[in-house]
């Protein structure tokens, strides 16, 4: 075994055929085909959100993504999505090389996407579903802590917990999601154990990503304190606060039952805040860590901020011993 | 300025007079004597929690800690204690070196014990009080996660993403508190850009604690989503799982009020669970990262399996380059 085949990170980059171990969360209304081409350019591993998509928004995307880059790329697909069977025919039809799932049980198509070659990687919050994942023959986890913008475990287990216990769990490759913004956070989140990161709220908050400007103005204006975990009787999301929120809280103060705040939610809120920019109205979902970005930077900037602070991190490492 | 002298590490051990960047925690009903003199002998600081100790009580801990230990200690005060007066006599009295404050103004305190020539550190769980702390005067800050047992901040920020705010926010020696039971967490709080850690769980679930061995052992059966944080109209405060919380989970989600919360919280509930060993009716505080313990370690296997994983983590970070 080679020093290089040594390194923990080469575990991710190996299997996604990338340069670091760093891939971009596939996320809704924020992670079109101009968000991923730009990081799969940058050697990162870049998906397309598929849970904003209709099978044809996915096929034109895909299209186009293809024509940006020539890296490997990926789709991130949530499993509840009612047009699963014709997403999937479009991402394989696409010779698509990743697919992220999340939101359903990892048997359901993982199966069906290896015979098309496609690697798999799906999207946990616990160490129970990472080990169900390892059982379902998935290629890699993703373990997503409390701190994650958007859809969130019902352990609110945080991605300091939640590291070491899924590393202890599976030796599936892993890559650490929720509160990494920077070069840093990515160096803890391999010192916890993980082989690589998946970061979202930073490339949400980017140029190419296809969100509102408006939606990008409000989070690098918000500080800390600014988002909180709501809706946790239907299904846990993290939102930046806005009168929106505000209304899903009081309600939920004061007892509010699941149907009640069904109809307060209604439907298309997410892409009536974060893609057509209504502050007020939409839910906007984003993680913690957006209270430290001041700046909408391009991906290629983010990326080398990112890959130049992990390094100096980790050389900054020699001089504390104890 | 030499090689040893820039080691970040250093603002901690310096300050303190320690020889391990490391505080147990000042846990209520956990951190008598025995455990804070097992941890000062062993090269970190330990502290009692006078937030369960009366005055005389306290004063007894402190006359056994300084027969039992001739390395530095200190003492955890939450500031909104009613007899704060004579806790803080006892504490001077006993040319206690170091004190923990929380729960209340930094301002209030930090003076009286400077005068003392007692060291000041104060918990926060936000970059903005980390500010205040600064211009009270305090000489280091404890950074607390949302996943730290016990009572905890109301914007629910994690470690991960609390560290590097607080760290942009203050110039002041750093410890970082919340999910950090190994020392691949204790490392992963370092490069986030903490000078050292604060540790409670560990300790709590130690043969030196003085809690209940029952509850000891229900904490090593514990698994993940076992802790949550409870009776956030009242005062944030992370609890295991038990018949009690179920009961104030249950009015919470029936939209209990502040006072209906506090007639069924009543008094002496962490007492009554944590040091009696109710588990079923008392108040059970505990961090989320006690999902990983599985044994009731002494004080002396605990800081040589931190340190010495510290130490294999940051020499294998010279494998991880990019």
């Amino acid at each position: 075994m080679s020093l290089k085949m040594m390194n923990r990170t080469t575990k991710i980059t190996g299997l996604f055929n990338i340069r670091y171990p760093l891939v971009q969360g596939g996320m809704v209304w924020c992670s079109g085909w101009r968000l991923a081409a730009a990081v799969s350019n940058c050697g990162g591993l870049g998906l397309l959100g598929a849970g904003s998509m209709h099978p044809d928004t996915l096929q034109e995307h895909l299209q186009k993504l293809k024509a940006a880059t020539s890296r490997p790329f990926g789709v991130n697909v949530p499993l509840f999505y009612p047009e699963i069977g014709a997403i999937m025919d479009i991402i394989a039809a696409a010779q698509t090389p990743v697919v992220f799932t999340s939101a359903g049980s990892p048997k359901t198509w993982t199966g069906w996407l290896h015979q098309r070659g496609i690697v798999v990687a799906h999207v946990v919050s616990s160490a129970l579903f990472a080990v169900k994942c390892e059982q379902a023959g998935v290629d890699a986890v993703v373990a997503e802590g409390f701190e994650a913008g958007g859809h969130n475990g019902r352990e609110e287990t945080t991605t300091m917990a939640l590291i070491p216990a899924v590393r202890r769990a599976t030796a599936l490759p892993l890559l650490a999601a929720g509160g990494i913004g920077s070069g840093r956070a990515m160096l803890a989140a391999i010192a916890l154990g993980a082989d690589g990161v998946q970061i979202g709220s930073r490339f949400a908050i980017s140029q190419e990503s296809s969100a509102h400007p408006a939606f990008k103005d409000m989070v690098i204006k918000s500080g800390e304190g600014a988002t909180m975990l709501a809706l946790k009787k239907l299904s846990p999301v993290r939102l930046l606060r806005n009168e929106f929120f505000a209304q899903v809280s009081a309600a939920e103060k004061q007892g509010a039952s699941e149907p009640e705040l069904a109809t307060l939610l209604g439907k298309g809120r997410a892409k009536l805040g974060m893609f057509d920019g209504d502050l007020v109205n939409g839910e906007l979902e984003i993680g913690q860590v957006a209270a430290l970005f001041d700046d909408v930077p391009t991906v290629s900037d983010i990326m080398s901020a990112i890959l130049s602070e992990y390094e100096t991190a980790r050389c900054e490492m020699n001089n504390l011993s104890l």
